[in-house]
């Protein structure tokens, strides 16, 4: 109990900490951007303000791949996937001659994903299922530590946005509960995103693939099965957060048109509500796409925004860095 | 920021206040029952122990019913349905002629429920689907708040077991993020969890039924289907925490078989793990019930839990009090 104690007094002098540090965003221009993020975050927080909202309802949801970390030359979890196919071709010899899994071996990743969504999910599917549980979060956490993405270099956990994690913990400071909304798939996610965002697994919604409960030799186990169990994306989104949740959030982050019914949802509620797209403008740093992107599509929801007066985040002028480590 | 400090500070003291009482558990009788759940507690907590469990993996996972809150003359889910049915008849005049409502509207449940478990599951899709997610919580609440149980004339929420709200408190005060993992419905379970439990519905796993998004006049709602989405019983126990949870829980209680694969997936973990069944044998003050039970049938993990040496809860001796409120 001693040491609870302890971690409360020192949970509480990391909040003061960083509540009253001179900026708790400091990756962050001082634009509109930041401003609307900072008059949301005090109108909710402030007692007897008429937008107060109570801390246990003080939901906010992120977006993954293009919100919280990048999603090119496409989404990581795919890049995965590719390195799993090339883990197990010698346990195929079939995928030699037969595609989508041919092309990928010969390093042709356009050709292989010439078959669209299908032949992704095929891939994902043939290279995520079969195993238990345990065996892929190992799989996962072994992948995350040595992979580095193909044209940075960098390992995966480090092309994440600097300026996302102030704000996350920024929020956090200030009584929220952040829980991450994703297309991805949560098994994918939850080995890393508690050391990396400081959010744990079971604050993450994703997609999902069926498993099957086994006692082998007694010992129970989950095995994942080849079959979508639910989609995230889209009105999968809202449809997962009352799923998981079972709260509306006030405050959302996305950056895509997978995005739009979560943040569609989020600000039907009552009250101060706060939706907010990460706008992909910076080639410089990052990547620039947006409306004629299939990774990332962004057109419908930048309307949406616009027309509904959301916060829309200019990666090049609102942002000072991207990535962490770099310098301001 | 103020308030949230100031709530920290409460929360510390509210702590501190728990930890150092004489006696956490006061509603519980100084039987091995009582030691094995302190001792437990105990050595995960205690640093250095080679037992400790870090505070992020305190996960324990509770069943509702039977578990948390009484479960006869049957779940109270179904007593809801049943209410639903008798309000709704003046709509559906093909009912006063069609089982099982034809029954039902009679007061005769026992020839309604005569088809067994798809005759209750009808019942329950018929009269949950149909309406918002936004409707039906009010609807939830407004039942919860009036309705009184036939036997007892108690409101729901006063049916819960006392030793059991201080159990969830007393591992709350040291670090645990309690969950419930029920076959009910999540939808049914959120609005009232909270107030009566102190889980947040965010730690609801249930049952659920499908929904849909639509958005009406431009604004979004979710509608609920009459189809199961995920059955949250026996091996659904297991699949629902990994989906929902992501992460293994350490402490795991229920009262039925529908809770056994849910406890050999928790003690199948590595290091300290609790499994815990409460056993009803209290005729007297509740009811006393188990292997010719339906409802709370409690057989093979009675077994299972004596052969494996889990801790099991005999009501009418391990406990002072069943119900809050009740002199000890």
């Amino acid at each position: 109990m001693k040491s609870l104690l302890i971690k409360s007094l020192l949970v509480l002098f990391a909040l003061t900490t960083t509540a009253f540090a001179a900026d708790p965003l400091p990756s962050w221009n001082d634009t509109a951007t930041r401003q609307a993020i900072v008059a949301f975050i005090g109108k909710v927080t402030t007692p007897g303000s008429p937008d107060f909202v109570p801390v246990e309802e003080r939901i906010a949801t992120f977006d993954n791949d293009g919100t919280l970390w990048a999603e090119k030359p496409m989404y990581f979890q795919f890049l995965f996937g590719f390195d799993r196919v090339r883990s197990l071709a010698p346990q195929h010899p079939e995928w030699a001659t037969t595609e989508p899994y041919a092309s990928l071996l010969k390093g042709d990743v356009k050709a292989a994903l010439a078959g669209g969504v299908p032949a992704a999910t095929q891939i994902l599917l043939s290279t995520h299922a079969g195993m238990t549980t345990d065996e892929y979060d190992v799989m996962v956490r072994e992948w995350i530590a040595t992979a580095r993405h193909p044209t940075t270099g960098r390992p995966y956990t480090e092309m994440v946005y600097q300026p996302m994690l102030e704000l996350l913990a920024y929020l956090r400071a200030n009584g929220f509960k952040t829980f991450i909304v994703s297309g991805g798939e949560n098994a994918f996610m939850r080995p890393w995103v508690e050391k990396t965002y400081g959010i744990p697994p079971e604050q993450v919604v994703g997609s999902s693939i069926k498993t099957r409960f086994e006692l082998r030799d007694g010992k129970p186990v989950l095995v994942r099965l080849p079959e979508w169990d639910f989609v995230d994306d889209n009105d999968g989104k809202p449809i997962g957060i009352n799923s998981h949740i079972g709260r509306r959030p006030i405050a959302s982050f996305g950056n895509s048109d997978g995005d739009l019914e979560m943040l569609q949802w989020t600000t039907a509620g009552r009250g101060a509500r706060f939706a907010l797209l990460v706008h992909h403008t910076d080639a410089a740093r990052e990547w620039a796409y947006d409306r004629q992107s299939t990774i990332g599509h962004l057109d419908k929801a930048l309307d949406e925004a616009r027309q509904k007066g959301w916060t829309v985040v200019d990666m090049k002028s609102d942002w000072k860095v991207v990535y962490p480590g770099a310098a301001r």
